[in-house]
């Protein structure tokens, strides 16, 4: 498998073509962005750290019937992945209310949501990722209906996979995004990752915040929390 | 029937007791505001011509086999409705891009939706009626299942019976905004008002703003505007 010329550089992550047409190389890089990028910064070793969980938890939900664009691991920081076509909604589900949706509904952070939250929105940095709706999507042609119960049924069965896989390492599941992707045949597949980047955790116990939000929220021991994930998911300390 | 204390009153009406504990009475004002609230002003004659038109139009409705509020219309400014408790939800029907739907999305205003699209908003002036989906209506408890899917499948009815109506006065309908309510015995109704201050209308042949926007956007014209769907709805002139 060679790697070749870089075709997108992201926020988090480098995406390289092969020499297999149909796979992409993943290099997680360590800068970190927030709040739609106004805020930059470096969290030392995120990279490894995002790169190892991603694909521990996707290998994970491979296993309990999860389709992941996970191939295969080459390096600390670098994945090969299926390439796909990512679909232009970020899937956001909520467990516990938290960040924007506490702040925009007036629910206050850490309460119980009485349902799990399904949110959607449009994955375009210029507009700010707004949140869409099921009719958004069919009016901006985003994904069809068919394509959309598909990704729906997914992300509600990889929360409850995650939640109790998470709960027995006492992270508590607070919320998290997904990206999706179609194929070259058609098929729809969990691509992007699963990381401290994308997720909520909380300590069960303690309640500290194991994820972005630390840096988001300028509340130090960035990088000691995403070293306590990759620690309890793998049991590597770095 | 007895016009009894102002209960309360809102950006656009007072709402009265009356002596029947299951009717209120509605007193259309000419306050005018916009973008919740910063924004205020005054219509001369509104009042008038939002009691007129929304009567007018809901007694076409239930023409239609929708069920609303109106019960009877006793002065220019005054009717006397069927007391709701307002669903905190605002309903939102598009069928042309345009106002929030084009900022938020990018869709140039004016732009036929591929399809008709519904939103919904928590009505909340202290939040600023955000976007909430129906995972964050059963999270927030503002309706069940059943009631929103009552509330949609009504939106939807509504949207199809005023587009064709308007449609024979050359009055192409934009968007539009509705409310429902719950009467003691549990039935959702439409309630509040259907008036060039909750729909977006455009003339047919020359795409003239008939509605709120002239004074959201200090197009001037406004008290004409209003008149003039006065006009074409009830021939009446002021
Ligand atoms: N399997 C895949 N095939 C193609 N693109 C992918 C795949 N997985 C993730 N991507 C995309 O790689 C890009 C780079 O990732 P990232 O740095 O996280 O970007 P962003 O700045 O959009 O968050 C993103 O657009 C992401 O959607
Ligand atoms: N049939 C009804 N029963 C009870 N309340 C009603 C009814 N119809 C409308 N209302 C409510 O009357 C209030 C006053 O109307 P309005 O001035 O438009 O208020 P707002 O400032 O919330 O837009 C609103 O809260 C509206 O929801
Ligand atoms: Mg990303
Ligand atoms: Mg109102």
């Amino acid at each position: 498998m060679k790697k070749l010329e870089q075709i997108y550089e992201g926020k988090a992550k480098k995406v390289y073509k092969t020499n297999d047409p149909n796979l992409y190389i993943v290099d997680y890089k360590d800068d970190a962005t927030a709040f739609n990028g106004e805020k930059k910064g470096t969290i030392h070793s995120k990279g490894i750290i995002n790169n190892l969980v991603t694909n521990h938890l996707m290998k994970m939900l491979e296993g309990k019937g999860i389709k992941t664009h996970l191939v295969k691991e080459i390096s600390d920081r670098e994945t090969i992945v299926k390439k796909v076509d990512i679909i232009l909604i970020e899937v956001i589900v909520r467990n516990i209310a938290a960040g924007s949706l506490s702040k925009r509904l007036g629910i206050p952070e850490g309460t119980k949501l009485k349902t799990t939250v399904l949110e959607y929105c449009y994955k375009d940095d210029a507009l700010g990722d707004p949140m869409i709706n099921d009719y958004h999507i069919a009016a901006l042609g985003l994904a069809t209906p068919e394509e959309l119960k598909i990704i729906s049924d997914y992300a509600f069965k990889i929360n409850d996979i995650l939640t109790e896989y998470l709960a027995d390492l006492k992270i508590e599941l607070i919320d998290f995004k997904l990206e999706f992707g179609r194929t070259p045949n058609g098929e729809i597949i969990l691509a992007d990752e699963i990381s401290p980047d994308t997720c909520r955790f909380w300590d069960s116990g303690t309640g500290e915040k194991l994820d972005k939000d630390r840096f988001r929220r300028d509340m130090g021991g960035v990088e000691d929390a995403y070293k306590e994930i990759l620690s309890r998911l793998i049991g590597r300390k770095l």
